[in-house]
């Protein structure tokens, strides 16, 4: 038997296991306080998922038979199953995907790229470093996510390409790969350290006023400052060692990017229009709320003005089958846990954890609780929705067992954003990064992992030491 | 000033004017009896198709701006712009698309396309007829368009390859375009034939059983018959005149093909996987009434199979970003015209349709009421849709009229299907055929709008003929 066959018979015989494993959560009898649909649901839910980590199969691959397999069992409607793939948030997504590319291809990307190497160039990880300080610089002005993703996404690609690291050639690992996942965990931090930096954290703020606990602006970055600038001087150096870029010392990339700037010459006709665009695109997504605009709607106007400047066109779009894949696996397991809260599993697990806490000192139900909520985002792709879902429950489980409410608030609402990094869909931004094919779903599974765990340990200790002092 | 720049300059004069067409209509004070959000709705919508038959964009561009346009002005809510996308007929579409890449590169296609060759390949016109004679077997099994164009596309598409005639090197004309320009025109008339080879033909004959008019499966294969025959004879014939494919006689194609296939050798186990998965999916679309399957999600499944067994692969997905391209355009037109039909736009259309007609003698308002019906398609992308809209009304005008209730009811009933070629989101089928790059939107409009005009004549005359007589 050839290596080949080897391998694609340990292949099939992953698959098969995963298959078992499915039809045993399945025909597990359906735990009391619970719906069976709920509980079939969790079953295919969890497989597909399995099936990802233990690389199975790729997440398109089990995604779709995941579909299959809610719809065709009557698990879900069809109404409900396809439910995902008219989301705006998802669609927004898919188009930020195709922009990324008209800002690659109308050679903004190139320059903005060498102006970054030319300044920041000359070793990978202070690359990653410079992309997640600019994250964190842009991220107050954008409540969306993905929005950012949309932003950061050409840029990190260009970085990737303009120093030979490209997916089609097979280079992904030599810097695109750690820069994106450098880019995905710093979007966490990012998204910890403001209010306004992602769409949950007003909304949690809102609901933590009605029990009393007001939330400011500057109170809220004072209380994240401390362990966020802990974790922004950590993770890129943690990815840096557990997740390596094959290039690592580049002394000569600044006088090449130099160089190369150089010979682009001054800005093209096509920059101008891609910046325009691109400003203009910007200026209403960071406006949407005030101005009441819809970010998709923009972000296809965007588009559109792309492809009459012909700078994006249908020949570019053929090339874009990534972009379909992703908006088919996202939309599925999108729906998916959407209805798995809907149907109570969610709350369910949620019950079980604070009731398991429940009798412990305080600091036992404080780390417990936080450590279950970060790693329930295991089953939600929604950071929003896990808020609204889990948020109340875990914060009046707390208080009753006399964990300071305010910290409490606080850590609930900073864990919403740093445990999107655990899974490949636990975030919009790991979505666009995942989609470029520079990262692997199941690398995801597994740096991600870690450094959720970093996070989560530093705020665990350091972010509680600063808030018991602060407040 | 060159050739090019010309091109490109007259490009985006005739681009300004699309725009100045869409604000004059927007501005245009709403007919009273319709909404002004309706109106506005028009406007639009019918701007996206204006630009798209004068050729001043293509239909992705035209479709992402106008959805733009629909939901910046308010016209339409988010939710209501975005829910195309989640319909399940319009996901089957792409599924339809991937698994046909599977067809073709498991070697199955291929060997089908020589079969078919073998046989009837001494011309491209023989070629043309033997794709409809196939569709009008096979369409009694079929509720669904979309399914039966999934099956037929890959097909088509492996003909066109196979003769050298390919998107990607230019020579779509060659044969691709023609072949399937015949097959969309098939089927509209394997469509209009069987009372099961369309989703809205057992609907419309269940509502006219309302009014009194039984509608067997028998009576209207009878009914059809005759005229169905005539265009079956004379569509592929119009089309190799107006839109001839370049290559026209093959007298060798046949031994080729036979070469072909001898050297193909024996089925090899991909093809079978294939033929297994695609016979096991057409049995599942077949019984998907009867079993309570849902189409989409047996397709999903069919395509996790391909994946599983590496005919599709994650590589030929980056490949079909003109797959998401469908999507994204037929989802949006898809929902301007649900909601122009939900606003009372369509209605209100209609209703003036039968009140201009009131008092004229009854072969009169016989005539102007079906081609009303037929040409009012242009704004409606669901034909079933339309069907449920407008078949009461133009019913209940002609009868008082004095037109004999059986033959209006029948005529209304085809003209549901044998007007889907007038536009290229007429219909599923001419969805998929458009995706496929061999034949542009706008040729649609041209072609098609021919193809209508003589499927109306002859259903007027020689159809009417018929049908006085047997009724």
């Amino acid at each position: 038997m050839s290596h080949h066959q080897k391998k694609t018979m340990r292949k099939h015989w992953l698959q098969i296991s995963v298959f078992i494993f499915g039809l045993i959560i399945w025909f597990i009898p359906t735990p009391s306080g619970l719906e069976t649909q709920a509980w079939h649901l969790f079953a295919i839910f969890i497989t597909s998922i399995f099936a990802v980590i233990i690389n199975a199969m790729p997440i398109f691959t089990s995604s779709i038979i995941a579909l299959a397999a809610v719809v065709l069992t009557g698990t879900l409607t069809t109404k409900q199953a396809y439910s995902g793939f008219s989301e705006d948030f998802i669609l927004l997504i898919i188009v930020a995907f195709l922009i990324a590319r008209g800002v690659i291809k109308s050679g903004l990307g190139k320059r903005i790229a060498f102006l970054i190497i030319k300044k920041f160039g000359t070793s990978s990880l202070k690359l990653g470093y410079s992309v997640v300080a600019a994250d964190m610089f842009i991220s107050p002005a954008f409540p969306s996510n993905t929005a950012r993703s949309g932003v950061l996404y050409p840029i990190v690609s260009a970085l990737a390409a303009d120093s030979g690291s490209k997916v089609s050639d097979g280079s992904r690992k030599k810097l695109g790969a750690f820069l994106m996942m450098t880019s995905m965990a710093g979007i966490t931090l990012s998204s910890t350290l403001w209010l306004t930096a992602m769409a949950a954290n007003p909304a949690g703020a809102k609901m933590a006023k009605e029990i009393g606990i007001d939330i400011s602006y500057g109170s809220w970055a004072l209380a994240a400052s401390v362990p966020v600038f802990v974790l922004y001087l950590l993770v890129p150096w943690v990815i840096f060692k557990i997740y390596p870029p094959e290039l690592k010392k580049t002394p000569e990339a600044p006088m090449i990017a130099q160089e190369a700037l150089e010979k682009m010459g001054s800005i093209h006709k096509n920059e101008w229009i891609m910046a325009a665009t691109f400003i203009g695109m910007v200026t209403l997504w960071v406006m949407s709320e005030t101005w009441g605009m819809d970010k998709t709607a923009v972000a296809f106007l965007g588009l559109g003005i792309l492809m009459l400047s012909n700078i994006f066109t249908l020949d570019d779009l053929k090339g874009e089958g990534n972009a379909l894949g992703t908006l088919v696996w996202f939309s599925i397991l999108y729906a998916m846990s959407k209805y798995l809260n809907e149907l109570g599993f969610m709350g369910w697990v949620g019950e079980h954890i604070s009731t398991s806490v429940a009798g412990y000192s305080w600091p036992v139900v404080y780390i417990s609780l936080i450590v279950g909520y970060v790693f329930i985002h295991y089953f939600f792709v929604s950071q929003t929705a896990q808020m609204l879902a889990l948020f109340s429950v875990f914060l009046s489980v707390a208080i009753k067992a006399g964990v300071p409410a305010e910290m409490m608030t606080y850590m609930l609402l900073f864990a919403t954003n740093f445990n999107a990094i655990i899974t490949p869909q636990g975030s919009s931004a790991n979505v666009i990064y995942t989609g470029s094919g520079y990262i692997e779903a199941g690398e995801v599974y597994k740096v991600g992992g870690i450094v959720t765990l970093v996070n989560t340990t530093i705020f665990l200790t350091v972010g509680t030491a600063w808030m018991m002092f602060i407040l």
